[in-house]
């Protein structure tokens, strides 16, 4: 059995319940509060599987994994259930490309750690810390609207099945709701996000969903 | 002939720059400056190849491909020349967590686009800017060390032979040295850094030998 150490706001855990879902594989959820205990990241056992002190992990027999794009790789390529990227190399590397833009260029901007940086460090009160936010949220997330512009109408980001696109794009939506990003220009992103919520796979594995979630 | 949109110091460029030359994979070097004309990664022009306007593209045909982790699997998957990542599952996801630390926890903390905002909102002067960098810098370095003690003492991070996760490492060092980072607790680290400077492939992508290269 797998386990599985995530938080329910964590936008990377998020994609990796997504992903779970869609290939049909169960988990033992293991509840990493962030801001519990001084942060539960922080502590040694922790540390021991995830050094980064970062949700999530995945963890089956000896074998552990940090990084959320890892691990839906790992879980893609090693687990039963539909591919969740292309076959096809030149689309697979326009999916990773788009999952990236998230992965990389946006969430880790809003990550718990940088906000705390910069209310310590930069005195940045609330408005501050959502302006950043929205900042970057909006900068990613119309690239990746324009990502999209020459893949037609299809229910998903790259055809008729969610792949790792969706799945980093629905968590980065909900992180934009939080944030008051306005997604008014956004319309097939707003399409793609309603066509994945009516999917049992994404809608399960919303934050509120979650048996940690705290309003 | 694929063309490839860099800037010298940029770590992503730097990264696929290491890629091409490992693969024997030859490449026409268009230079996007990210100083001169207002930043000419803003330019439409190149905004149409590249939505979220950084650095690097690749191009082939009608084929355009943005983020450097995503370039380098493509040429991974599709180019001929040694393998970039491991065959067996475990270890290629092992590989690609650690390129995420450095791809998605470190490096966009520390782009030009983040550390112009600092400056323009939050005030942040030079000190501050590199105080900001050495903190994400220090954390995904120490945890890539720890990330490795599980295996040994090969040349490369994760063998005998160079990765992606090396493919990310020497770029992150030369980042590191410049912000004045202390590497004296990632040995480890350090050697890989050494024996990758020792293969041409690394030591001919370093931004110095560049034609675009600006002291």
């Amino acid at each position: 059995m797998i386990q599985f150490y995530g938080y329910f706001r964590s936008s990377s855990a998020y994609r990796c319940r997504i992903a779970f879902n869609l290939k049909g594989v169960s988990y033992e959820f293991r509840s990493v509060h962030l801001r519990k205990d001084g942060g539960q990241q922080k502590s040694p056992a922790y540390r021991s599987l995830n050094p980064q002190a970062l949700v999530p992990t995945l963890k089956t027999g000896a074998f552990h994994l940090t990084q959320s794009l890892a691990i839906i790789e790992w879980l893609d390529e090693t687990q039963p259930g539909p591919k969740l990227l292309p076959h096809e190399a030149d689309l697979r590397a326009k999916v990773r490309a788009f999952a990236q833009v998230i992965a990389c260029d946006v969430h880790p901007l809003q990550n718990l750690r940088v906000l705390d940086y910069l209310k310590a460090d930069f005195g940045a009160d609330r408005a501050a810390l959502d302006a950043w936010c929205r900042r970057w949220i909006t900068d990613g997330l119309s690239a990746c609207e324009t990502l999209l512009s020459e893949y037609g109408s299809s229910p998903f980001c790259f055809g008729e099945h969610p792949t790792l696109a969706d799945i980093c794009l629905v968590p980065q939506i909900f992180s934009a709701q939080r944030f008051g990003v306005d997604l008014g220009a956004m319309p097939r992103l707003r399409a793609i996000h309603q066509a994945c919520e009516a999917l049992p796979a994404f809608s399960e594995a919303h934050p509120k969903r979650q048996p940690d979630w705290e309003s």
